[in-house]
């Protein structure tokens, strides 16, 4: 496989009828001084009934010897076109808790088993656009266990992923450096990064 | 005006041929192993033409004696139906810098008038789902100045929005009180915190 050969050939409108992820819709709603408005809306057809989330994003953290490295993962990404920068992340299953998902998304798309230490409140993505959400879930990997030796993810069949890893403490100059090599960069890691450089420039 | 009075009425579907700020289209492309597959995808119908991206957020640091706070703000967001704590974000208009639109919101939305600092890379939102995205801008806010000691939001008819200020250093913790507070995370807002938090825990 090379990323170099995935690109977009065209693009049509679609229709709700049409479509199986998607759909759109427009909100009549009250806003805060009482007045009728609306609002248009898209959102994932894949929330399974009765849940308050679409997914999980993992932040999973390797203790190597020269310091932690966070996992990161190359995937192509028809939306936007382009091989994006992304931690770990996928959709919840019926029934599952976000920690569950964590943990099988992880060995699914790394082949690492970790242990889940911390889980974030509900994030919106985009939330004047859409309704789609996730929690992070953090993840520590215990680097000497011998399922971390050898590791066999477990992709679908129409799933390309290249997993690498980056040194947490320098994962700003990483991104910057991906973006102009042409990778797009998820908001999750960019904004990750964003908070541990402001944490180290401002000594919060 | 009371954020309590705002919630969704009623939802209905919308057609690519109805709506005004968003779409919904079908993607033919190449698989990294050269297969033609199709995938289904959101858009805002916002983005200047030439343009791209979509918007700007906003990471508005004041300096105060007791240390440096970020500028957040409660908005009611009807495609998720509560009220959301977000960064001062804005669409760029046609002709706009990424630093001319966020100091332009940045005034317009909070009153505040701040310098550029740091421009992140363009980062995608969801990008499994859309193609939205933005660069966060961040803007340093100086207390002494005139200009930001008597504020003068300059909100548009239909904007609702309450300013508040948090200490960076503990914003991971303000995110956890306000979700249990019955507000939603805006994702910016919880990663940015999530970076701050593993940055003091790992002393990176």
């Amino acid at each position: 496989m090379s990323f170099a050969d995935a690109k977009v050939l065209s693009i049509t409108p679609l229709s709700n009828d049409e479509s199986r992820w998607v759909s759109l819709h427009s909100i009549t709603y009250k806003d805060p001084k009482g007045t009728e408005r609306t609002w248009e809306s898209a959102e994932r057809r894949t929330r399974p009934a009765g849940a308050d989330i679409d997914g999980v994003g993992i932040v999973a953290i390797l203790d190597k010897p020269t310091g932690k490295e966070i996992i990161l993962q190359k995937q192509y990404r028809p939306p936007v076109d382009k091989v994006v920068i992304e931690v770990p992340a996928g959709l919840i299953d019926a029934g599952e808790t976000p920690e569950q998902a964590a943990v099988r998304e992880l060995k699914e798309e790394t082949g690492y088993v970790g242990v889940v230490s911390e889980t974030t409140p509900i994030m919106y993505n985009d939330p004047g656009f859409c309704n789609t959400n996730l929690r992070m879930v953090h993840v520590t990997i215990d680097m000497s266990l011998p399922e971390n030796q050898d590791l066999k993810p477990e992709l679908e069949e129409n799933e390309f992923i290249e997993v690498f890893t980056v040194p947490l403490a320098s994962l700003w100059e990483e991104c910057k450096k991906l973006e102009a090599e042409g990778y797009a960069i998820d908001a999750r890691v960019g904004t990750f990064a964003e908070g541990i450089l402001l944490a180290q420039r401002l000594k919060l």
